[in-house]
């Protein structure tokens, strides 16, 4: 399959494509707005998985080429650039295609972080009003330390919940995600609860701010 | 110390009351608003303690009565009973009392279930709105399993986030929640943090619906 990482430039990106790379036989694809820190990323990326023994040939594209050649589309950039890149990308979207939400909005002040959903109820479901139609969107990755996906030498163990209206994409999301050692998936309904997801994230950053074992802190449900 | 759990005949409340009992020292009073109820609930779990060969006594009051005896009150009713909870209370409580709050406000269509907090922002924040000026209010325990936390014969296992203003209250909650074998408690910051910690319960609930293996699903933070 190849996975295409809009923003793939950033840490969460990294930490997709390192994975998804070191883990799989996936074809990974990194987009950015400017096609030489694409290229130079998938560059830097190539040499990490050569010093981890795993060498592997990883693409850098723009935003919208990665998109159009990806089967499933990771859009890997903060919230509030969200609906910018979509909608800079949304030529090369298909009906079919799956576009996979890890972001969240949050809000910073005095009493730490808190969730901080966009009008649309979540980021996700802004994400799935501004795709073009027939594009199915996925919720999932939110609460992934970026620092603990990078790092090959670690084992992830973290568990992260999926929501989505469409099942089908929902389950190939899912497949994809489970590639990856240590990286468990659990559905966790349609696209309306995803708010209870993404405020995962906030509250995970308040746990770590807070307690000096838990810096890069994540979840399991069991 | 003395803790006394109000709503303490319901399903939480049995938890608590008998994992205090069982692996703790402290005085465990169930309070209820029938004083019948609240007698009858502390005899059933003395009984359970005593198949678990571990004789306690359990004293019933009135929530009032507990309230007036305990140094720790756990409001274990749900979020639409609380504000009528407290104000009936309100005279046994005192400045420096600690009220804990494990109360979330959700709401159930077709999707699943949600976060619906009060307009305070939250059950926490409501119950803080609601008691008598002096009184230190923390937020923990909502994402505990009930049906794990009654079942003596069965590991916890679980980890909880604890939120409040007065840290002297908080460390107190912490410390008589890490006597019970297996509940870890971590310090989430202050009550405006809340939201995030109660939307985690509709959270697991929607897992446990569509996950065989997450019925009485929990969360680790590591």
């Amino acid at each position: 399959m190849e996975i295409g990482l809009l923003g793939g430039t950033g840490d969460i990106g990294e930490g997709l494509a390192l994975r998804w790379a070191y883990h799989t036989d996936h074809d990974v694809i990194i987009g950015s707005r400017d096609l030489d820190k694409a290229r130079k990323s998938a560059a830097d990326y190539e040499e990490t998985l050569r010093v981890h023994d795993t060498p592997a040939s990883i693409v850098g594209l723009t935003n919208a080429e990665a998109t159009a050649h990806a089967d499933v589309v990771v859009c890997c950039v903060p919230a509030y650039y969200l609906t910018d890149t979509i909608k800079s990308v949304s030529n090369a979207l298909e009906a079919g295609d799956i576009l996979v939400s890890p972001a969240v909005g949050m809000k910073h002040d005095e009493d730490g972080v808190h969730y901080n959903p966009p009008e649309d109820g979540s980021v996700v479901a802004l994400t799935a009003d501004t795709v073009p139609d027939g594009v199915a969107v996925v919720g999932t990755f939110h609460n992934i330390p970026a620092e603990r996906l990078s790092d090959l030498s670690r084992e992830i163990e973290v568990h992260t919940p999926v929501v989505g209206d469409d099942r089908r994409a929902v389950d190939t999301v899912i497949g994809i995600s489970e590639e990856i050692d240590g990286l468990r998936s659990y559905f966790a309904g349609s696209l309306a609860n995803a708010p209870e997801v993404e405020a995962l994230t906030p509250l995970l950053i308040n746990l770590a701010t807070h307690n000096d074992g838990l810096h890069d802190t994540a979840v399991k449900f069991e």
